[in-house]
């Protein structure tokens, strides 16, 4: 432990031994979408509802981690899963039947960070061999929840993101892997007084700036340790403010910082404007593309920083500001020694 | 770690150092209401929405409980905390100006159990010297976010709980104390298919037995190695379909089972039908109740079991049913050695 800090470094990597994606139509025609695991041709995955078609995304995510990693379902003993729904609805009904002890979270977009976190301190911690790191979004329950219903037809302005439909899950362990996590920074919520939730990428880079400047200093690293720092969804706008106003403070990030909401969609050509978002966002493209391409050797060392926005309809409808949090998981390749 | 096992069994106790409660008028009026740290005689708590009024019961609980413990928010190293409301916006708002690493958790009515449990692992695995775990509910913004406004004057069945106004809040640390979280059983999700929200304890019994057996069969105990066992908010009904059910599979907890929701208010007198719920009822009797009297050495060994319903409105709208899930913490008197 680290006295004063916020950031866990831990003593032994805790290890990715299996993860799965799973993602919708769209996701499947944009640039990554061979790499996933499953596309949904069908937008309600075979359901009845928005939020079920959400819940099956989960399960898939999760039976393809578990086959990946070679395991069983009794073989986890956490599970930490969020979404965006109210009351995490889409995590609590699908993952039910899996029977595997769980802890629900909430972080908006930033989840499959927390979960990582979380996941990855109960192994380290001594507490389990494995736990789950899972959550999800979906376009249509999203719009529902938070927007408009889609047969309004409604427009939306150029700095708006698309809710990525899609699942990432991740096995966590202590079984020995290419690679592991090895350092977690938890976010502060950072409430700047924006209130537009049009423009989420604005509201949520102060967020990432605050966690990105704790890690820094925390590790004693600056982002040239890094050959990859990954946003969740910031979109256009949102990475702009970022590589901004962290060269302000010394930084420079622009040459190794990507974002999964814009890497997720063709922006010119799928008219997703300012990119995809949506927990969904992040946790695929980090099982879909991250994940393997670190295995691949691509890349040696990466910070994974999902960002959330943590507002309501309600919150949004009484005029309020919409805070916002990051969470940074750093990932490398582990060297035998 | 016991493996197979999904209890937590803790070599060293993780102390309670210190714990607030804040509640509104009607709980101040019950038969705790002199126990409590603050009641609040405005409902609105001096704020403009009832969103706005249980940020504040949070915040005022978070304070308290930093008093008490002699702790400034800079030594608590993460915030556990989550509510009742969509996107949990209770505790993003709050929160937000403490500035401490936040988990945002949702577990429903089990919250206090689920923060206890992620905050006390958190110290047991050497990631912290100290943890705050807190949670909330209000009588009006639940009232808005699942039924109907309060304007609208609607009437209840008797197996309908009452939503309590307050805020429990504990810091968790390594410092010794009298009291000490020693073992904890996080909960799975159980789905019996009841479908009735205005019948929430027999929805969440379920999961309670589900747990309890758990925790009995993993320790190795019966429910005679407890003082107590305090279920969250069961209410009348549930209490009785938990002892029922227990006592089918052998375990008599009747003696010593008291339900946190049955226990909050003066069920004949105070128009509360079966009792109070939400996730401040739980923490609230934990903290202004429950470990004052294991200090004053009336139980040795306490069994705290809050227990949550899973619904969201979308869900209920929809006909589904209400999955439930219960966590169990263990509370020990500390024996000098």
């Amino acid at each position: 432990m680290q006295k004063g800090t916020r950031t866990l470094a831990y003593s032994q990597p805790v290890y990715f031994n299996g993860e799965g994606s799973v993602v919708g139509q769209k996701e499947g025609e944009g640039p990554l979408g061979k790499l996933f695991d499953v596309v949904k041709d069908d937008p309600m995955a075979g359901k009845d509802t928005w939020e079920e078609a959400e819940s099956e995304l989960q399960v898939e995510a999760v039976q393809t981690a578990l086959k990946k990693a070679g395991l069983n379902k009794k073989d986890i003993r956490f599970l930490f899963a969020g979404d965006l729904q109210a009351q995490s609805v889409a995590s609590s009904f699908g993952l039910s039947q899996l029977e595997i002890p769980h802890f629900g979270v909430f972080g908006a977009c930033s989840t499959m960070g927390e979960t990582l976190i979380l996941g990855s301190m109960t192994i380290a911690g001594g507490f389990a061999d494995y736990t789950m790191a899972v959550t999800s979004s979906h376009f249509a329950s999203a719009e529902k929840e938070f927007r408009f219903p889609l047969e309004y037809g409604n427009q939306r302005p150029l700095s708006a993101s698309w809710t990525v439909t899609g699942s990432g899950a991740c096995v966590l362990g202590r079984r020995k892997g290419t690679l592991g996590v090895t350092a977690c920074t938890p976010g502060k919520i950072v409430d700047y007084g924006l209130k537009d939730s049009f423009n989420m990428g604005a509201c949520m880079a102060p967020a990432a700036v605050d966690t990105l400047l704790a890690h820094f200093e925390d590790m004693g690293c600056g982002p040239k340790y890094y050959d990859r720092i990954f946003t969740g969804d910031l979109g256009v706008v949102g990475s702009q403010i970022l590589e901004e106003k962290l060269a302000e403070k010394g930084y420079d990030i622009e040459r190794i910082h990507q974002d999964c909401g814009v890497m997720m969609y063709d922006i010119d050509k799928q008219d997703v404007h300012a990119g995809g978002s949506g927990c969904g966002c992040a946790a695929t493209v980090l099982c879909a593309y991250i994940l393997p391409e670190m295995r691949a050797g691509t890349w040696e060392r990466v910070l994974f920083v999902p960002t959330g926005a943590l507002l309501s309809k309600v919150s949004f409808a009484e005029g309020r500001t919409i805070p916002a949090i990051a969470h940074a998981v750093r990932i490398e390749r582990v060297k035998e020694k």
